[in-house]
């Protein structure tokens, strides 16, 4: 089973962002969403949208209260799934399985999904724009992780996007205490959850040896709405409509 | 069988743009996907993509000569591919079937496609999150179109994105003049094409009549990319990677 964590909150995209990635996940056999709301209750629009996906889901939601020196986004939210999924693979007496810490609005290609299936401990890959480039990679020598293609702090532990990487679901058992932090600096979020689990030289390079784009860090503009109060000529009211 | 018509031209999130899109795509029965290249010849980015998606598809090529005055995206393109369409149509000696103008970067619901099975002449629905609306939609009276609420260019004779309607096929084999055009003002596309094949009395309101959002005019952020020549630690060359 892949376990894919996504963190999400209410936002003018959203539904169109989840609707778009829950299309592709219903393409992905064996899947598991965690779907985490940014939000101190539930909402109907993702409930709906997780019910009507017939995917196999998990719906979760816990508010972010961020600190001033930390503005990271998914923190508290990738935790809960974390520990929602340590009791269900004690529960389910399977530990099977790889987790992927997928973003509502990144892009996802179908091969992403076969390549984590090869995993072991912690596999890797490219991620096309991010970082300020047009594709942030391992390097790899002799099958081997041996440096990060990387220009935003490329002297991070892990110079790695949260979607280049995937976790076997076991070692999250194993490592009780592996979780995201607010005490990191900006950036450091990937770095954290990896010193947990695995070492640099451990990386086992996927997407043939890091040469391949099978996912992207898109993001989707923010829509500029105009103030239907500042309008000449208002329109009628569409609060009732979900969008 | 839906005939999508998706122009599409080079930029950095074009393949995971096309990628998100293919995927939605494979779930839609008995579609067809026209994409029609704003460029002089064909790439092979969009070729390897096309190929790959399993998708029954036609790629075609033209590139954008735009005029000072028109500055429309997909004019050319879309002509193109209604040319090819009406000898497809006779070829085949099958019109039965439906038009729909996908643009690369919006969000598409199935749902949106199950709606436009049931048109007869030239279905219509709400758009999500454009026009400076949270959504642009039909406004229906006694299961008749009859008003929109739009706040962008409302005079239009159709005040309606591209996204919000399709059209029976066969009109464009009854109407062999029916395309769109550079003469026009900027968004006036959908009002060029539509007022061959249709009347607003005529128009079919659907998804619930135009109560519900099934497709969203989402755009894909421009990314940021860093000029390597300007960084004091520049990355390894990845030009040879596809993106
Ligand atoms: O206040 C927020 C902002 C973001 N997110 C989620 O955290 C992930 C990363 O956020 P975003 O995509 O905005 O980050 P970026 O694209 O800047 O890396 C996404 O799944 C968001 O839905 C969240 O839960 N709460
Ligand atoms: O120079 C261009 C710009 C756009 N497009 C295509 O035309 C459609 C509409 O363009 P875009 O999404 O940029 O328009 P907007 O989001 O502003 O309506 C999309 O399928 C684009 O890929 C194109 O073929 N050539
Ligand atoms: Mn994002
Ligand atoms: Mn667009």
């Amino acid at each position: 089973t892949i376990y894919g964590i996504t963190p999400t909150y209410a936002r003018l995209a959203q539904k169109a962002d989840l609707t778009r990635l829950s299309q592709t996940l219903m393409l992905v056999k064996n899947f598991h969403w965690i779907v985490i709301e940014d939000s101190s209750t539930k909402t109907k629009l993702v409930e709906n949208l997780l019910k009507e996906s017939m995917l196999k889901y998990t719906h979760l939601n816990v508010k972010t209260h961020k600190l001033k020196h930390s503005t990271a986004s998914g923190v508290e939210q990738r935790n809960v799934a974390l520990n929602w999924l340590r009791e269900h693979l004690m529960k389910i007496h399977d530990t099977k399985g790889v987790v992927y810490f997928m973003d509502d609005d990144n892009t996802y290609s179908l091969k992403v999904f076969d390549e984590m299936r090869k995993i072991k401990k912690v596999g890797v890959w490219p991620v096309g724009i991010v970082g300020g480039m047009r594709v942030e990679m391992p390097l790899v020598t002799d099958g081997k992780v041996s440096g990060f293609n990387a220009v935003w702090k490329p002297f991070r532990p892990f110079p790695i996007d949260m979607a280049g990487f995937a976790i076997n679901a076991t070692l999250f058992i194993d490592h009780p205490e592996a979780k995201f932090s607010r005490k990191v600096q900006s950036g450091y979020q990937e770095s954290e959850i990896l010193k947990y689990v695995v070492t640099k030289e451990e990386l086992e390079p996927l997407a043939e040896n890091c040469t391949k784009v099978y996912v992207w860090h898109t993001r989707t503009q923010t829509p500029s709405i105009l103030n239907p109060k500042k309008l000449k000529h208002p329109p009628l009211p569409d609060g009732h409509i979900e969008v």
